[in-house]
């Protein structure tokens, strides 16, 4: 069977026979910079179709058309797994969101908390950062990336279903672990870099859906936190197991 | 008691009202961009002697000196882990050993094998790498990053008591668990992003010491993979329990 060394996310659908449009971008993209002529495959995923290989007809620089030839790769769903993060430094926080995709969560949120630094974020480029790397990992499904929200309002409605892994780097007193906890939706929770107020601390604690969880014996910076806290959840409740 | 803003790594003894002479870099940036003045204090580490509280006594702008307080913390050695990968781009190189640092593991080899692409590295930048991750994340222990090495010569005198948990992201086959592993000295091991060499591969799998693991259904970049499977070693056999 052709392959495809390119895949690309598009907002289309994807099926049997189906005609999808390229826009500038990634017109440009495929058959100027990439320089695919007509008959090349591209693969295309679109987050709910699977993966399709699909066949250039139509190459014009400016506009294009491919054509899905068969289904390359099932869809493939990330357990039910938020991602709660304060956002820290640009690279930092770039670099969150292309790890948390690539590790299968299925939901970013930005959040602010008492002590988080930077108080905004591009939701959208964030957005684009989760689709890259949905793309370079040869995922099928993209992570929405939420707007920035406040963490107190979330608590203020926490579903009661979601368990929270609660990461805190400050906290005092015995870790628990994941082992024996219950599968389903679950949210792993990274505090900024000044870690959380004690108010917030007592009121995550105060929450029955809350498992504290330590993440060893050193500092951990926020970004190393978040990989290794989603590498704990997968390999324990995750899909990895 | 006193409490310092500033951690540095120095490369000198450090124990009761010893004197510690510092060089133009860290003078400068002590005393000329952070402006400590005589008496303010600084915690210093070396890798061997822990944390200590350290007091200025001397502010040169080109040099300056030091006395030790008192130690504040023990020195922390972390378990007897290794890190090999092979390096990637720089940005994504650095990036994991600023993660290795952090996650504990005590020696980084960057290694060539079949499939490498990046041949070159800056062993001394990699260590300052390493020294900063030491000063940022509170750890006392500083791993030496080695020179560049083959894979293949490392293999041919592979320590017959240090477990090898091999991260295989092509591998096809169930997987192993570190459950139930022997702990003491270990070796993680990350490919490159093309992968290992069918050969490399099969004398891998060959060796009584691999522990072949998968790190979940998704395929991870060199740097996720680097985070995850140190994340899992320490978290199963490490310090982290």
């Amino acid at each position: 069977m052709a392959q495809a060394k390119i895949r690309l996310f598009v907002e289309h659908g994807l099926g049997p026979g189906n005609s999808v449009p390229v826009g500038r971008d990634q017109a440009n993209y495929l058959f100027n910079v990439m320089r695919l002529g007509v008959g090349d495959h591209v693969a295309l995923f679109n987050g709910t179709d699977g993966e399709w290989l699909c066949e250039a007809v139509d190459t014009g620089k400016r506009r294009g058309m491919l054509k899905c030839v068969s289904q390359s790769r099932p869809l493939q769903m990330p357990p039910n797994l938020w991602l709660l993060f304060a956002p820290i430094k640009k690279a930092r926080t770039d670099f969150i969101v292309e790890k948390a995709t690539e590790l299968g969560a299925s939901r970013i949120i930005p959040i602010v908390t008492d002590f988080t630094n930077s108080e905004r974020i591009r939701q959208d480029r964030l957005q684009a950062h989760a689709v890259e790397a949905a793309e370079q990992c040869g995922g099928t499904f993209v992570p929405e990336v939420a707007e920035l929200t406040k963490l107190s309002l979330l608590l203020d409605a926490w579903p009661s279903e979601r368990h929270l892994m609660f990461c805190d780097e400050a906290r005092v007193g015995p870790a628990e672990t994941l082992n024996g906890c219950t599968k389903g939706p679950w949210a792993v929770l990274i505090g900024p870099e000044g870690g959380f107020s004690d108010p917030e601390r007592e009121r995550l604690m105060a929450l029955p859906q809350t498992t504290a969880i330590s993440l060893g014996p050193r500092i951990l910076r926020a970004d190393t936190a978040a990989v290794a806290a989603l590498t704990l959840w997968q390999a324990t409740l995750g899909d990895w197991v």
